[in-house]
């Protein structure tokens, strides 16, 4: 397996500074890329952020260990630089297909032949973009969950191109950064987690917007049923609303008239779920 | 509401016949009708078994709760015997429109005005059986799920003829026998329950029958990120096999191609769920 001791970065919004920061809470050398100092003074305050949050929530992070993670992350915003070092690339740029192709283009040039790439993307498919790399035996999706220090899980999905052994190196890498790797054996649209989750959720919002049910109901069902401690708007408190709308606001018909559900009863009045105190439910302590 | 003491159930199946051991155990008076001495005879049996199950999984029910059940049912193959006393019947028969309207139309003339019809249907609406009842306004669906004694929840679902009198009586009977009444509001095909579960289900199989990823990774994927205790895998094997193949092998052909790879995969081969001792994973101790 290869071995990685420096990764960077592309993009810092929401999920990529996550990415960078669990990396380098591990004890990776992280490069942060963003395309200007607007994107990376931004970023430079959701880093410190970060530090906070896993001082109050990760065991251990507190007495030095979150704080010791900001000084292993160099801000860049050329991009030539940001890859001349890396062991791996994870791309975390917005989901345009277009973009994405753009700037695998530029960084096939631009990165050591050494470097393996990984897209976060959550709604392409790695092989739509794996030509673009220039590298595509060296290039696979490694998806992750937000509040990555929580919802640990990052699945791994390669393309018929991608090299067994590079496929094995990112499983062992999503693990050394605390990660539990998700294996998939073959391409598949939404992965494992939202192929199942998102249509799940599809499915009880349906039922309260059609009025069947209220959503208490319907958890209960569930709970019971299944012997699970949350129901489906329980979970949608949890992932939050705003992830849901724009899956859905993004796919058919049918989820996108759940997302105006969602929007206009929900996310327009504030209620995001449990982070923003209210969702479905409500949570004072937050 | 209407005063519910006598319950007579059509139909002795395997959920017929725990339908009518609960509501017996629960001290209502139950008269248990199947059409001949071969399917009373298999009805006898059932009830001698669930006293026993219940001895042994319900708290309470050892040392002659579980037996005086068995003296509350009377067996009966006259269907206007059947129903000359009841309170309320709940219909069990096989899942046939044409065999279930039949009855309808039978027991609409045979059972006092008084009496309230419901309908444990899966795959039917209530609103393709009201007429044939003869008292629409006195009829609705009451769905329980197998392993009453355990899966306790029992879906209440009316027809838009259905009297709100007679909805609340039901909803009351439900309690009343033990179970966790789910109100729904409207008529919605598969209830809330199999709304929510069979397609999670189903996308479950789909990712093992395609490939993408085996039970184990599923399930871990499933537990962790909506911090349940069971992936969709244990829950199916908890469920039962055939019951989702039967749900699944009646609907369209997506889902019959799914039905198609539980049998050959797990069902022909004895896997049934946790019940048979293996499903998806294994349960020496059954």
């Amino acid at each position: 397996m290869t071995r990685i001791a420096t990764v960077t970065i592309l993009g810092t919004g929401v999920l990529g500074a996550q990415i960078a920061y669990q990396a380098a809470y591990s004890g990776f050398d992280v490069v942060a890329y963003d395309i200007n100092e607007t994107a990376l003074a931004a970023a430079r305050k959701r880093f410190v952020k970060l530090a906070a949050t896993y001082e109050e929530q990760v065991k251990g992070a507190a007495g030095g260990k979150a704080d010791a993670a900001l000084k292993r992350i160099t801000l860049q915003m050329d991009l030539g630089r940001a890859v001349a070092a890396a062991d791996l690339v994870i791309e975390a740029v917005p989901e345009n297909l277009e973009l994405k192709r753009e700037i695998y283009r530029k960084i096939g040039q631009l990165a050591p032949a050494k470097t393996i790439f990984a897209t976060n993307t959550s709604t392409l498919l790695p092989s739509e973009l794996m030509e673009s790399t220039g590298r595509p035996e060296r290039f696979l999706a490694l998806h992750f969950a937000n509040q990555i220090w929580i919802q640990n899980t990052a699945e791994v999905m390669g393309t018929p191109k991608t090299d067994p052994d590079v496929y094995r190196t990112i499983v062992a890498f999503a693990s050394a950064i605390g990660m539990i790797p998700i294996e998939l054996k073959k391409e598949h649209p939404k992965y494992v987690l939202n192929s199942l989750l998102t249509p799940f959720l599809d499915d009880a919002v349906e039922l309260l917007a059609n009025g069947v049910a209220d959503s208490e109901t319907v958890d209960k069902t569930w709970r019971i049923a299944t012997r699970s401690s949350l129901g489906p708007f329980q979970i949608l408190d949890m992932v939050g609303l705003r992830t849901v709308y724009n899956i859905d606001a993004a796919v058919n018909e049918k989820q996108q008239r759940l997302a105006r559900y969602l929007k206009e009863n929900y996310i327009d009045k504030g209620k995001l779920g449990a982070e923003s105190g209210e969702g479905f439910y409500s949570y004072p302590s937050k």
